[in-house]
């Protein structure tokens, strides 16, 4: 007889609902979407919604209608009333029992949440200390995909350093970005993040951060830098649809600049305001 | 109003079940194990527990009792009363609102599915044929962790090609493994495999393997070779739990030895079976 067994309870595979055979359980065989509101409007949702049919043809998932997911997120932020909203939103390749490649498609699984955003006044007013780690990721880090152990591993590891953030650094020395994040320095004039390549998520708050450079008379560089150059920046920040732009004023413990948010982080984050209002 | 949506559906959090926000999902943040039974007794359970008590520790899910894991385990097999079985089981970090990391330590989850193995008759007396993938899994494949998606799309590949199996092949041009397997060449009377690094999955069948080959006069040499090596070898096969030994006869389109299963193969198969009976 088929069976399962949760906890210590044994049940029949058919008593079961399909989410207990969600591929994305299975395999992390989906892909997914963090995006915003401000004040009661959802931010750069074209451009999420951009990204996440790129996720979607990237890993062979068809079918999905993004129409329908622009109104399922509208439903969702119209229903929910939070003017200050976090959207989270994933597809998996659909539930089925336990087998690598299924012979029939199946029907994807949409799954959304809409939350009140917590209040990041402190880690923004007093900036955050970050510290490094390994880049165990994926070779394919341009998909925004469910596998997300390494970063996972990376914040745990950050967090018993008493940082918000992982940096991860490559096999080569340099830093990718960050665990869930994008990351930036400043030296002198200049901002520096390094480029979209494989290895990289395309971060849409990455995007408005160098448009926003645009304004602040900093020149964009994108070119990888290691841990060592990091640690002597003048400024350092991350960036990420949750909190937008956030400052990084520790280091591996090392102090960045005074050990306060700097001036073209604090400039780019007002200039980052005018595309959100 | 905190909310959820599954396809136009909208509902509150608190209804939903804790399966609906499962790291395993979230984060593919868990470890499995799958293990089979030969004629009513379970194979290297013992190997297999070792195996998924270090795989949790590697993750930092703590507090869970492997002879609990065991028990339950036996009792799923006992109560399904299927001799020839596939036994899966995973445990996830917990159930939670998606956040990296949770402020305090979540409960993990335990799921395991018991069924009658499908028969492989026909792919093991005929073999089957594999085609290369670039393997853009993780660095730290030697956990057996739930980030499988780079598998999943290898053997979607590997499928559109007519093929059972994907055999990942690293940036240096060296073979690794199977998506879901161990792979094995046979040079004259040498058995090769690539060695066990963090880059590679300790596949119990392969210790099983390597010990069969000490009865069969075969020299085991544990060193990486490349796709091309391996098109010219005398012999070829994977190795996995479900299936145990699979002869390969084709490798990227190109025939080995006389495209049937050769003669090591087979010993060494018979060889196995001396362990499971």
């Amino acid at each position: 007889m088929q069976l399962a067994m949760i906890q210590d309870k044994i049940v029949a595979i058919e008593e079961l609902e399909p989410v207990y055979f969600d591929r994305g359980t299975y395999f992390g065989d989906g892909v997914y979407e963090v995006l915003r509101s401000y004040d009661g409007k959802i931010f750069a949702l074209e451009e999420h919604l951009q990204r996440f049919a790129n996720s979607l043809a990237a890993i062979g998932i068809t079918g999905v209608d993004i129409d329908q997911i622009r109104s399922r997120v509208q439903k969702a932020f119209d229903v929910a009333n939070i003017p200050n909203a976090e959207i989270y939103f994933h597809i998996t390749r659909g539930s089925a029992l336990r087998k690598y490649i299924c012979e029939t498609e199946l029907n994807p699984n949409f799954f959304l949440t809409i939350a009140e955003l917590p209040d990041e006044t402190e880690e923004k007013s007093k900036g955050i200390a970050v510290s490094t780690y390994p880049d165990w990721r994926w070779k394919r880090c341009d998909i925004k995909s469910l596998n997300l152990l390494p970063g996972v591993l990376a914040r745990r590891d950050a967090a018993q350093k008493g940082c918000a953030e992982a940096i991860l650094v490559d096999e080569n020395g340099f830093i990718t970005e960050g665990a869930a994040s994008a990351f930036f320095a400043v030296f002198g004039q200049t901002l520096q993040t390094a480029p979209l390549t494989a290895n990289i998520l395309p971060s849409i708050t990455r995007k408005f951060v160098i448009e926003a450079a645009r304004n602040t008379g900093l020149k964009v560089i994108k070119e990888s830098f290691t841990p060592q150059q990091a640690s002597r920046a003048d400024e350092l920040f991350i960036a990420v649809s949750t909190k937008d732009i956030v400052p990084v004023v520790e280091f591996d413990g090392k102090l960045i600049g005074d050990g306060k948010p700097g001036k073209y982080t604090k400039l780019l984050t007002q200039e980052f305001y005018s595309f959100t209002s």
